[in-house]
């Protein structure tokens, strides 16, 4: 059977413009592959209500599980949770579990939960909770959407919290093997080898290195005998 | 009138399994910035011949620029050339001018011009080459989509060479002030500002430092006295 597949939607003008390198993508790829999930796709979008429903309509319908990234906090811009309650027609307003979370955060912080931290107990109506341990505010799952905080402590908790509630298949396993070659040396026998083995993926991964050219060849499987028998096999083609 | 707009597509299994961070994403998000040139949705895709095509048209559909990064190399997971050429019915095949180009820079490096590295002079029939200065392999412009490598130092050298040719908008300006309470404390205030200046982007972004909570807001604009004039009301209203 093959792997569940995962996409994820990464929502911040920040990103778009520059200023924030985002590492909320890199971090949940490793997890999903970890988990045995296939991250198949990726997308960036700004802070633009339009452009968060038509992005999170096309992924929901197009992979298993989505989980999204960033505009769930107390500003203006942050609209993330309305666009998804818009994207699944289900109705959204403060509710009332969100809100206990927060009044018990701020009143033992001594802060006053106002009308810009209750914006983060808006959550759609059919959602469940995301447990939040980092900063209370919770994120939610609506149908196969998990919708989660940007900032990356909060991020990776979430994540957390919702990856072992989701069945993944069998763990990617990868080995490398570094040749001091340059690609264009490789890329036959390479093609050659990667024929020999359709059950596996075969990347090549080219750097430069002290102005001379290499190659880290990464063969992927979920299989560890194949693996093992590939890359004994591929130790054999560039042996020197 | 609005600035241009514009979009990315990287393509590579190894940035969706988590082995490698993209950095080309950053890159370009501040060099299209500076050039005012909008930067409205990345998607990241895997090494997969419709998921690309896919992608490709859907962008170059709905933005006026669109760049991709990665699978141009010699190796059989190099699949974006011909991908672009599909997703604009165009032919291609082993281009003279390019394959010119590879045959001059092996020559002077005593390498063979082989039949994987003839596979980077697979070029479509209508494009425009993109100057390669690192490593002499070319991308190319086919209609509006800029087809560039994905190790970052070429990344970087062929976004200079394309660039300069775009016609790019007002460069968008940003200000940043650092406020020292949580965003729960300034998102109501900061909300009404917000309004205040609809030509200008407001975003605020959270930090936690030494267990204190604290914000960056952002305003970005093209008009300097604009900028400079909310900055200095800004300023008052976050003052301590």
């Amino acid at each position: 059977m093959p792997n569940p597949t995962a996409a994820m939607l990464v929502i911040g003008d920040e990103i778009l413009s520059g200023r924030t390198r985002d590492a909320n993508m890199h971090y949940l790829a490793g997890e999903l592959t970890k988990a045995g999930i296939d991250l198949k796709e990726v997308r960036v979008v700004s802070d633009d209500r339009q452009a968060i429903i038509d992005a999170a309509k096309a992924l929901s319908a197009a992979y298993d599980t989505v989980f999204t990234s960033g505009g769930i906090g107390p500003t203006h811009d942050d609209i993330t949770a309305d666009c998804i309650a818009a994207a699944f027609n289900d109705p959204i307003d403060v509710r009332e579990d969100a809100r206990a979370l927060l009044q018990a955060h701020y009143d033992k912080s001594g802060q006053d939960l106002n009308a810009a931290r209750l914006r983060m107990a808006r959550i759609p109506n059919s959602a469940t909770l995301i447990d939040n341990p980092v900063s209370t505010a919770p994120g939610f799952t609506l149908c196969n959407v998990h919708v989660m905080a940007g900032v990356p402590s909060i991020f990776q908790a979430m994540v957390a919290s919702v990856l072992p509630k989701l069945t993944g298949g069998a763990p990617l396993l990868s080995e490398t093997l570094r040749v001091d070659r340059g690609e264009g040396d490789i890329a036959g026998p390479l093609g050659a080898f990667a024929e020999t083995y359709p059950d596996l993926s075969v990347g090549c991964y080219p750097f430069q290195k002290d102005g001379r050219f290499g190659a880290n060849v990464v063969v992927r499987g979920t299989d560890p005998a194949r693996l093992e028998l590939a890359m004994k096999d591929l130790r054999g083609i560039f042996a020197a």
